[in-house]
């Protein structure tokens, strides 16, 4: 038996094509391209196809993709209904995981993957990949009008998947700008290798589980505090902070009683997470687009960002991507609440990479336990114990 | 790094004190106790709390615990109105998944961990469990009604867990030998060491995701053909055959071919599957009580385990818990499709054991990948690819 390493902490669990980081310079490659190029250059809607089929797509596979994309954003009524049953008061990671698990039971012949075949059926797992990446954004953007009493808006087909995401949450097209970095942030969360939540989706996958299943595993799992959800906690951090002269004793406060300081550090970047420089950029970019017009919180998280990399820099910890997407997409009029529900709308496209190339060479998940527990023993009726 | 292992086969993913297998003695263990040991004197009540606790209950803890999941049975009748919404031709295990997902939006104080208290906290996950544990056998028998449009009985607290899951599911108490019948295949299925829906559970377990979450994952994960699901495919072989007389031929066919024959012989397991010898003595004592009066699948069935022990016995392939369990449910009247989720109703309690066992000891799991992708390249414009 191999040794035991909690956590499965260094123990490769998959051979995989699809990213890898390189956490001494600070780069993070998608099939092989640098972020940066695939911020820069590409769409989320090019990239999702990168990630699924390996390569940059041409331009008529790119203009398929993106109309299949387009063409699948309805959802059917019944899933407004069933959206309608569920409490306003849940988090939007519980409506997802309910709502997406049911996506299954109201598109049938989309069930479990019963033979080696169908694992091997290009054409089925693309209909399945597009059809999930093309819903998670319209289910999320519908229960912001839902929990509140609302019917939501119809998505329109002549938007891109950013465009018709913020169209849908605001009921307006959005300004440009925000569109664009709406998509540039969508690029940034759409893939980071073998997360806890790929790695469950594997897992789950590993079953020849419906691909819905695939990804209401993974986003139970993202939903968890230790993964997802930082830069929700973010927004609440600046919150509570209050005002940009209240930043510095705030932070030194957190640092002197060994506390988190939500949205700091990257265990897989000895350097600055690459995604947080983009984004970093990108409020910049607003700042002066907006003549420093911007939400009051802004200015906080700048002072944070100010006084962190002051303190902490030398240590190799910076604001990361959480801390800039969270400030970002308070900037477009989003709650916090939806922020780790955007992180699973974009991560879909990854984690629906990994279960194409899971089912490409699968082998069921079976690690084995090291069982520490009673000796064999007889059972006490009872009355006898 | 460690060696790459497809599918982590014989990786320790965790140390854990819940059950074990001797596969050469053909010996299951919970806690330490045998298998038949509980089969023969205790309950699927008394089993969950060993499972949970580590320790068989007093007569005062047991009397609690059984009360705690008689109160817990019913459900919110928003939760019956969201499964009324989904679509009736649905697979059970589908509507499990959305409806167990759903239960945290209508049960809040339930979301994720969030302090190192609540994984610490006896009292809280007691109750998650109790909770958990005591509505999933109402949810699956209510959807027997509610998918074909009929109310669903309320449940009852004056009758045993199998013995009020068997009257929801019939809208009458049941026989007193059906209803031990489903008590001991309740224990059987309830644990059996790291599984694929078990490591799952472990996995979303580990970024402190709600306990809702992990139940959801471990039953998406159950749901695929490689894991559950055995036992509603030995029913459809039943049909297949037809009649007793081609059971030989059926069989032989299959051998000769190499094909799969469903409900045969376990990987664990290099004897007899001992849950598979108790549920045989289970369908000998039906037989017994019913005078030979059962229903015609059964005889067909005695008839493939012969052939099938006659073959392969010798090779140490028998049938499985899979085998017998799929013919004593069509017994009771219960439909193939619904097979798979009794196997998740009673391993909720096996997977909530496991959740409190990652919880006293949680570390993320985040095991690495071996990149096999394309090197670092530059982005090239869609209009030269």
């Amino acid at each position: 038996m191999s040794e035991y390493l909690p956590g499965l902490a260094g123990v490769p669990a998959t051979k995989s094509n699809i990213s890898d980081i390189d956490g001494e310079k600070g780069v993070l490659y998608y099939r092989g391209y640098p972020i940066e190029q695939l911020a820069k250059h590409s769409s989320f809607e090019e990239t999702s196809l990168l990630l699924l089929d390996g390569e940059l797509p041409t331009t008529a596979k790119l203009a398929e993709f993106d109309s299949q994309l387009r063409e699948n954003r309805q959802v059917k009524y019944h899933i407004r209904e069933l959206m309608k049953a569920l409490p306003a008061t849940g988090h939007p990671m519980e409506m997802l995981q309910t709502a997406v698990a049911s996506l299954s039971m109201f598109y049938p012949g989309n069930e479990c993957l019963t033979s080696t075949e169908m694992c091997e059926d290009l054409n089925y797992i693309h209909n399945m990949t597009v059809k999930i990446i093309a819903r998670m954004g319209t289910i999320v953007a519908m229960w912001q009008h839902l929990r509140h009493g609302y019917e939501p808006p119809v998505p329109r087909e002549d938007l891109t998947y950013a465009e018709n995401f913020l169209y849908m949450l605001n009921r307006e097209e959005p300004d440009p700008l925000l569109a664009h970095i709406m998509d540039v942030c969508l690029i940034l969360h759409a893939e980071h290798t073998i997360n806890a939540s790929t790695f469950s989706a594997l897992v789950t996958a590993s079953t020849l589980s419906s691909p819905y299943s695939v990804i209401t595993a993974a986003i139970g799992t993202l939903s968890g505090p230790l993964h997802g959800g930082a830069n929700q906690r973010v927004l609440e951090m600046l919150n509570d902070i209050g005002s940009p002269d209240k930043a510095e004793a705030y932070v030194d406060e957190k640092l002197a009683n060994k506390q988190v300081i939500w949205g700091m550090g990257h265990r897989e970047y000895k350097t600055k997470d690459p995604r947080a420089i983009i984004l970093q950029g990108l409020v910049a970019e607003l700042m002066e687009a907006r003549g420093g017009d911007v939400n009051p919180l802004m200015e906080i998280a700048l002072e944070v960002e100010r006084v962190v990399e002051d303190r902490l820099a030398h240590k190799g910890v910076y604001p990361n991507v959480d801390f800039y997407s969270g400030i970002l997409y308070h900037e477009m009029g989003i709650p916090a609440d939806q922020f780790t529900a955007i992180f699973a709308i974009s991560r879909t496209a990854g984690w629906l990479a990994h279960w194409r190339e899971q089912l490409a060479d699968n082998r069921i998940f079976r690690p084995t336990q090291m069982y520490i527990g009673s000796e064999p023993r007889e059972f006490v009726p009872i009355g006898r114990r």
